[in-house]
């Protein structure tokens, strides 16, 4: 198995060692062995080679079986001519990682962290399948100068269909219940997305569909987060929504995700960002990192028990109390894995 | 006094008849002649004459001192050629009313009712200033066919200035501070609008101000709503994230919203929708048309007596416990409405 790793910026680092180290550990118990590569991307990129994502980088990744990134970005390369975003969008891009996979879920014992009342999100469970290479992100035109600046929101019906067809895939496995994100009432694009979904439908004889416009799907989250399943839509909204939907748990440092393909290496992540202004303290929440390694070892690698042995111990360590900062415990990133590794071995 | 008003569709007419009833008790208690003519707009606009916005409607609209808006839409009118939200479009367009004004407080009395928890929320009080006429919603090209769609996010930099320079004035009028929501690491014009925010503060001095991608905006507002004062941002953004602060507060049927051009009349609105489930049942909370009433007395009258009074009596019926189904009463909009009127009287 080789994989491709890209620490990046903040604490991305510090949560990227906590997930190889369990990793390694995991490969030891299981005998398998994982190739890991290390690259420079992001802001690190550009302090080392001058790009966020220099020529080794892209060779590697796409070479690779599967990629895990940590987190990206900060203040220091935020006027850089190209950004550690611009390095993302790029890999997302030459990749053709087009499906962006973000689970949401809150469980009883940690519906009280939520920002929500706890009775109103307990029992929360969705997936949100947010389309990643199309859209506001890459549409042509896009450029500005000092007088005016334009935009450009654009889809492809194919382009569509595949990610519908892949959240159709995904409602399939779980509850069946499907909603499609758009804003029909106002934008071309919507409109074309809302006739694909329910022309795609009629495959899916079994899934139940609704179509939610994107400002009511935003106060549904909030309000009737138990609702939804699984939830589609394309770039910007996805990018919102998924955040929005993020912060309901409570726990932002808890929350994976993965990015595929049509073929070629998925990506896995953390969902939440670089957080500068923790980075380098060894208190940031590793869990979100080990939880995207156990994410690529199933969906990558089929490897499940391996990937449900890794998230079984990283649970009983929180389960026996050991708690990083943002889930108001004092445990270190570095203790917290060293208790994971040692129920590991 | 000139106004037009729009009762449109679903509770709509309910509501509207609710405040045009205490705005002619008010007028006979402080002598002034309001004269109110009502037109066809939305879904009844398009059964009366085909048209959401037939020229009666414009011509009317366009010669008030203002306009008074209760809700429009609903499933009937979805497949409608020209669709009641259609009509609202254009009639902004028309009017040029390019920044709407949606106030959003959480005062410790209701702070019960909000999805959110109790303390994270009470004390929440920001304006959210939304761009309304440029944008995604009204950039060219923006057309479909079935293989491909195309909508253009386009603002000229007069457009971006002249709704920043609202939100700026309004800050100045509160706590001077100002949240400017862009998503500058990947839009074009998120560029040019950061810029053009960044400029503008240099003639407010005062005012402290910071800016926000969009996707971390929508997490904000759950995560730590009382740190806004005014948030300034374009038309789709100002779209999502307005929706999503209207729902924390728990009382969606108590928020007006005021929508205003460089010159001409200003439009007052409730910022919920029609609620076509509720219709013609006589339990709607007239609450927010009566607040978009006040509004108006303020704004664009400068009443600010009578529209304190107005205010002073609707909130004394909610303290007295009469409380419409959304808020868990048994009140009906008549007889809250007949409360207000004798305490008015
Ligand atoms: C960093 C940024 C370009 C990116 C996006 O908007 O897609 C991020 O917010 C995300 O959601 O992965
Ligand atoms: C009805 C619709 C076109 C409208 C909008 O998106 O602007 C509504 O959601 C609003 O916020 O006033």
């Amino acid at each position: 198995y080789t994989i491709a790793a890209l620490p990046g910026d903040g604490i991305g680092p510090e949560i990227m060692e906590s997930g190889l180290t369990l990793l390694e550990t995991l490969g030891k118990k299981f005998q398998h062995e994982f190739n890991v590569t290390v690259y420079p991307f992001g802001g690190a990129g550009i302090d080392e080679t001058g790009d966020p994502i220099p020529p080794q980088t892209i060779k590697g990744c796409s070479e690779a079986d599967a990629i895990l990134l940590a987190a990206i970005g900060g203040p220091k390369w935020e006027k850089a001519e190209k950004t550690p975003e611009d390095g993302l969008l790029q890999l997302r891009k030459t990749l053709g990682l087009f499906s962006n996979i973000r689970p949401i879920a809150v469980s009883d014992s940690i519906a009280h962290l939520s920002p929500l009342k706890t009775e109103r999100v307990k029992g929360t469970d969705f997936i949100v399948v947010r389309e990643l290479t199309g859209g506001l992100y890459f549409g042509q035109p896009k450029h500005w100068n000092d007088e005016e600046a334009t935009d450009t929101l654009f889809y492809k019906k194919s382009e569509i269909e595949r990610i519908v067809r892949q959240a159709f895939d995904i409602a399939m496995t779980r509850g069946k219940k499907l909603t499609s994100v758009d804003k029909a009432n106002v934008l071309a694009s919507s409109k074309l997305w809302r006739k694909t979904v329910n022309e795609i439908a009629t495959e899916y004889p079994e899934v139940t569909v609704d179509h939610l416009y994107v400002d009511a799907a935003s106060m549904k989250i909030i309000q009737n987060p138990t609702a939804f399943d699984v939830i589609v839509t394309e770039n910007m909204f996805g990018d919102i929504l998924s955040d929005e939907a993020s912060v309901i748990t409570g726990s932002l440092g808890m929350l994976p995700s993965g990015s595929h393909a049509v073929s070629g290496p998925s990506l896995y992540e953390p969902i939440h960002g670089s957080a500068p202004d923790i980075a380098g303290k060894n208190i940031a929440n590793p869990m979100s990192m080990i939880l995207s390694v156990a994410m690529m070892l199933r969906q990558s690698f089929q490897l499940h028990e391996e990937a449900d042995t890794l998230e079984k111990a990283a649970n009983e360590v929180m389960d026996a109390g050991f708690l990083t900062a943002d889930l108001g415990g004092t445990t270190t990133t570095t203790a917290f894995t060293e208790q994971v590794k040692a129920i590991l071995e």
